[in-house]
């Protein structure tokens, strides 16, 4: 199999959702089934073997990456959502935005001790979700074992972000620099 | 491998989110590793050999569900999102909700005239989301092969609903009266 090039796959979009900023859509990547297969082989085959019994994913584009990529490793999946969208008793954390602050929830039966978890996602940017998510691995008393992204707004510094507070590994398969 | 009980790892909570009516929390089917695996295996398997090309779902729900059937099935992956969400030029399709309507979008460029379509959501109780991304299907000149659902309220007709409109295949796993 030819190595796929994913930028192919990705738009830019610059100046959206505002002036300055450059969006990456990277809705071509998923809707192109080689793409999108070749990205969940990645990231899942990169942590084969680890022992990963849950995944993490945060509404609503991580959902697209992380639910495959737990199903190709023969994990469980359990989304983080925003509040008032889980139904029963929730875990939360906070994590600042550019203005003010949101916050991300999962059940609190959703992770036990003996559960080693990897935090997926489509894209870090400011490492803020990341980070949150990695919280509540932790909160829940499970092991946190890694990070996965798609892609890393590596000009962001997301990762030196991510390992201020956390040791485990940030895997990512793109970055943007 | 003995059939697993999918209704096992259904949570209903009476009264939610308001009185009367009984919410179906299927979070821990998709946090048991091997109820996840059989969701997927067995919607994915239903639609192996019909040519499947793009799975679409809907936000958020849909994604947990539809992203790793369309992962299994070698197919991509077409996001369903609410207005806002998507970057560039779409297409849109309101539904009626109890009270008012809902708008969902897809990209006009996501499916093409070639693209064969299942639809795939964890859950159909009305049929109006389903049936607004059948008419975007419809729309982009793409191939309509059929519905499939984790879960169907058929209480609640949407199979009739959706048969007024469409014809093709209803599939689900888990039918609650």
């Amino acid at each position: 199999m030819s190595r796929i090039n994913y930028e192919d796959f990705i738009i830019s979009l610059p100046d959206y959702p505002e002036p300055g900023v450059t969006f990456k859509d990277i809705t071509p990547m998923l809707a192109d089934s080689q793409a999108f297969s070749a990205v969940i082989d990645e990231m899942a085959e990169h942590f084969i073997g680890k022992g990963v019994t849950k995944v993490v994913g945060a509404e609503a584009r991580g959902f697209l990456i992380g639910a495959p990529v737990a199903y190709r490793l023969g994990a469980g999946f359990v989304p983080a959502r925003k509040p008032g969208k889980l139904p029963r008793k929730v875990m939360a954390q906070k994590y600042d935005l550019e203005y003010g602050t949101d916050e991300i929830q999962i059940h609190t039966d959703a992770l036990s001790k003996a559960d080693k978890v990897i935090i997926v996602d489509d894209l870090v940017a400011t490492g803020g979700t990341a980070i949150a998510q990695a919280k509540l691995v932790e909160q829940s008393g499970a092991t946190l074992i890694g990070f996965g992204f798609a892609m890393e707004l590596a000009f962001l510094k997301p990762r030196s972000v991510i390992e201020k507070e956390f040791n485990q590994e940030i895997y990512s398969l793109i970055k943007v620099d």
